[in-house]
């Protein structure tokens, strides 16, 4: 079998659980979100100089037929921490450049305090350029976190990690609580400030605001409740296409990880339906149609999606990209290979290799180039 | 130009206004809903003894660059409340047989009273067997109003409905309040009632329960908000596969109406994905994947999408058709020649006739072949 090479749009490192005092004052370390197991269903948070106790979702503690939580089998894999360790299971898996998305990220909307967000951000960012790019520069993608409880703060950021060669920002698809949705005015500072610094704006799905995501329970709940993450990632594309900010800073890219991505098509016919049927009522009116904003502005990953290649040859998508999810349970990881095979074994050579490696490369041309497939 | 003729899986029919005492003894005809308008933005609905005071959202007053509201552009077409006009109109549009939706629908999650929801229903669903389905018995197909505070009530008024001719029941997207998700057991009679009379279950999008569905403000509100209606058809088609209940009565047939096609093969990708590599959290087991379930049993109407042809010949998604909207603004009257010919003129015969007409023929093969495509 031919072993065929990919970038990924969407992978995960676990940093060490000392990272805050490795790298801040122990007075602010000690501030940082720390959690303690009560019992098999409970944490309590410790955040700040608060506790506060919350139950822990069924998807979270429930055991799988191995024996194992998600958090626990989405961690197995041996470059889950160790970034040696990760770049000999890459090779293995046939996955060349990669997006990494920190695991720590979830805490800022825990923290009241501006200045402990913005310090923390800026002491991971600068981590993360040393330990994690570092290790692989031209291989190794980092998102940088983000400030988000100000604008200005994020925007400030953004330019820091810009500074210190971070190519991508990552954001919560649900803004943080206390701040105006993404299609308000407000956030137009940060995205003017990623055009100019030429910084891709990542959003991971699963990054909801709490308030804003639908809950299922009962029969089929657990792939309901898989499903539902993509639409937050879905509502924030549509979120920056229709309030115009794209169409405002028309070099500015974003990148979906991990919703899929034969959705855009599918969404883009729907956002110029309403925009032309209801014209009399929408504002603002934009310079290209929606559809055609999303489908140059949006980059979208996906993991197994059998109908993704489509999306390019016959529905005309050409930023699908893929990505490993690895190390997760969602991911590829310990059947990359049989998965390449499966979804581009049959599609030309020319959507192959877009969606394998091409269009990571528009979004981070510093990355070198996979090997030649190896037959 | 060639006339194309198409079958529609989503119009809809306004009723006489005092329809409720024209079929309702007037004791339960004035408890009925109604509304009067107070000023610019706000009516006071009258249900059952009861009177409250609403707001109305803007999008429902804000006056178009026509000077008319959504609602008054909606039922300008002549054929809106007359059915005479209607055939005429669709003649000239070139649509042969459509499934007809009731625009009083709503009303029932306003009573709280059961028999009232019941005797109601019942009597619309004989009126619309002889003032609509009788006017072009092999062209239109109302669908049923159900009673849903009980599911029995459910049940024995789909049975009636079946009784006395009609093919499909109309269900609203979110589940009543007080009612369970539609993924809940409690379900299994209606969906069994379903398979026994072969009646189609049709939900039209825009019918979440209101505490259900995602309200956006601001720039690109009114397109967001628009998007936002297919998800509530997206969510009860995966209820029903995740659940188990298609699985359970694979002969059962749903259709979701007017929120587009090509969300499907995603759709199915993604609950696949979410099935596979959470199996060890899944409950229930089902016999066949999500997907196929998907694929097999659920049908979704779309307008304008220029990507839904391409979800049947290169996504392998069967059970796509086309919908007009009759006479609604998201609808295609006035422009539905031009419509199909841009839809279809580039793809092969055989898959411009199943969308145009032979999937519908599936759910409803009691209504005639539309006449030739006419040169």
């Amino acid at each position: 079998m031919t072993k065929l090479w990919a970038n990924s749009g969407d992978s995960h490192f676990l940093e060490p659980e000392d990272l805050w005092h490795q790298i801040l004052p122990a007075a602010q370390a000690d501030r940082m979100p720390r959690s303690e197991r009560i019992g098999d269903d409970a944490e309590i948070v410790h955040v700040d100089g608060e506790s506060f106790e919350r139950k822990l979702p069924k998807v979270m503690t429930r055991k799988g037929a191995d024996g194992l939580t998600i958090a626990e089998a989405a961690h197995r894999p041996p470059g889950a921490r160790d970034l040696h360790e990760r770049l000999k299971d890459l090779d293995r898996e046939g996955i060349w450049a990669e997006v990494v998305y920190a695991s720590i990220g979830l805490w800022s909307n825990m923290i009241k305090d501006p200045q402990l967000v913005r310090d923390a951000a800026h002491a991971e960012n600068e981590w993360l350029v040393s330990e994690v790019m570092g290790v692989a520069p031209d291989r190794l993608v980092p998102a940088a976190l983000m400030p988000m409880l100000q604008v200005d703060d994020a925007v400030a950021e953004l330019q820091h990690a810009a500074d210190i060669g971070l190519k991508i920002v990552s954001l919560p698809t649900g803004n943080p609580p206390g701040t105006r949705p993404y299609n308000d005015d407000s956030w137009e500072p940060l995205w003017a400030a990623a055009e100019e610094a030429n910084m891709v704006v990542g959003f991971h799905i699963g990054t909801d605001n709490g308030d804003q995501a639908t809950a299922h329970r009962g029969p089929g709940g657990a792939v309901l409740n898989y499903v539902e993450t993509t639409y937050g990632g879905q509502r924030v594309a549509m979120q920056l296409v229709t309030s115009g900010a794209l169409d405002r800073h028309p070099s500015l890219k974003v990148l979906i990880s991990e919703g899929g991505a034969s959705w855009v098509p599918f969404l883009g016919d729907r956002m110029n339906e309403g925009y032309r049927q209801h014209s009399a009522f929408v504002s603002p009116q934009l310079q290209r149609e929606p559809k055609e904003i999303l489908y140059d502005q949006v980059y979208a990953s996906f993991q197994h999606d059998e109908s993704a290649p489509a999306s390019l040859w016959a529905m005309g998508y050409h930023n699908v990209l893929w990505g490993s999810d690895y190390p997760h349970l969602e991911g590829t990881y310990g059947h990359t290979q049989e998965t390449l095979h499966e979804l581009f074994d049959d599609v030309s050579p020319d959507v192959s290799n877009r969606i394998r490696c091409g269009t990571f490369r528009d979004l981070f041309p510093h990355t070198s180039v996979p090997p030649a497939d190896e037959t």
